[in-house]
């Protein structure tokens, strides 16, 4: 009997060349289909809830796949940590409806981006933060972050697309944010965002625009005037991938 | 004029080959040696409190060597941060008196076990403890910890010094700790020990053989006997390098 598997994933992404696998590349997709067909004899490519680029962690990540296997799901939990690289754990597994699908099923996805301000970077954290530790003003960062909220076309926010090949009109780059916010926790400076769906690069090009706002390059109310160019030579640089947390997707 | 200085370092042990400089390997003191160089144009060999093996990590190395350079202690620190891999940080940068020598003057060394019991280990900090979910009897393993304090002789914890070559009876093995106790911090189990010094691989054969003791495969009281051995062979495994810090020097 054929089973809809649901698993939750934590990882490191320092090391892998992003989600999706790739020839001849490390990929986490690609670690844990090789981690699956070594524990049940099957090979399946598991889907993800979305791809995450080189360097991308992940807190909670959510891969669908069919197997065969009776496996139950506790026992697949621990079987596939006891193959996997210890930059990749499954946090959780499930059995799902016939239905369900990581991606396609998805309601809504939350990353967060964390900047260290500290002098020094402790090389513990290093591979976790964008080391930030110049001057930044940080209420209106705050201000350009609220101006995200809501539906919006994030063409400007938004890398030509390296699977579909190109950034155009025709494609529909509308997007809900249901939360866009800057706090601070001690030391760390965390932007979160939570929305129905997110662009290639767009949760990057979005901190690299507020990180020009911060720095006094931008007001934050040009935010409002990039959104309306649809150009995405009009917003800031793609900050780094350091940063960047794929925190939770719900469904 | 030549200035004696004393740094104070923070690094993540896990991609360099130990603390001590050797040919085609990435060390730690090489990479400093090579920083160092970069910055001041001087080759100098810094000497450290000591060497830390492979994959292990330190909280507060510290460093001693003599320049030439008339660079201020403030912007050596800057300078060397830019040049060094993000994994070495150097936390402080003193000038010390002309007899300062950072192995020779150290009166005590404070290293860290960290153990965690989680039963998954997050892939943020698989590199920087030993995971072990398995039951261990913590209240033995603290007995045990404490009959290390004061002064033994440690044959039976040292590991064949690889650089001296040989670990006999000639060699003074007698050393004082001052502290050792397991502490519980959440999921971590904790291992701390202070003294006037550690032979090769003490730390991790004392909590090798601590764990054993939690395991039930030795007493606590057990521990007086294999110091009186004086034998490798009577202690405990070595545990592994991940979990290990220097974490201070007190001179």
């Amino acid at each position: 009997m054929q089973r809809n598997f649901k698993l939750t994933l934590a990882y490191d992404g320092t090391e892998f060349c992003g989600w999706q696998v790739q020839p001849q590349r490390a990929t986490v997709q690609g670690a844990l289909a090789d981690a699956i067909e070594r524990v049940t004899g099957e090979r399946v490519l598991p889907q993800g809830s979305g791809r995450t680029d080189a360097g991308v962690h992940a807190l909670a990540q959510v891969a669908s796949f069919v197997l065969d296997s009776p496996i139950p799901p506790e026992n697949l939990l621990i079987a596939l940590n006891h193959t996997l690289p210890v930059s990749i754990r499954v946090t959780r597994v499930d059995e799902a409806e016939e239905e369900f699908h990581a991606r396609h099923s998805a309601k809504m996805k939350t990353y967060e981006y964390r900047i260290l301000r500290a002098s020094i970077c402790s090389p513990f954290v290093a591979r976790y933060v964008y080391h930030h530790p110049y001057p930044l003003d940080e209420t209106s960062m705050r201000d350009a972050a609220g101006l995200v909220l809501g539906e919006h076309d994030f063409t400007s926010f938004a890398a030509v697309d390296p699977e579909r090949g190109k950034q155009d009109d025709e494609k529909d780059n509308q997007r809900t944010i249901f939360s866009s916010e800057w706090r601070r926790e001690g030391d760390l400076l965390v932007y979160r965002a939570s929305g129905d769906g997110f662009l290639h690069h767009m949760v990057r090009n979005l901190v690299g625009t507020f990180l020009l706002v911060g720095k006094g390059s931008l007001t934050a109310e040009a935010v409002s005037e990039i959104f309306a160019a649809r150009s995405r030579s009009e917003a800031g640089p793609t900050a780094p991938a350091s940063g960047l947390f794929l925190v939770g997707v719900e469904y």
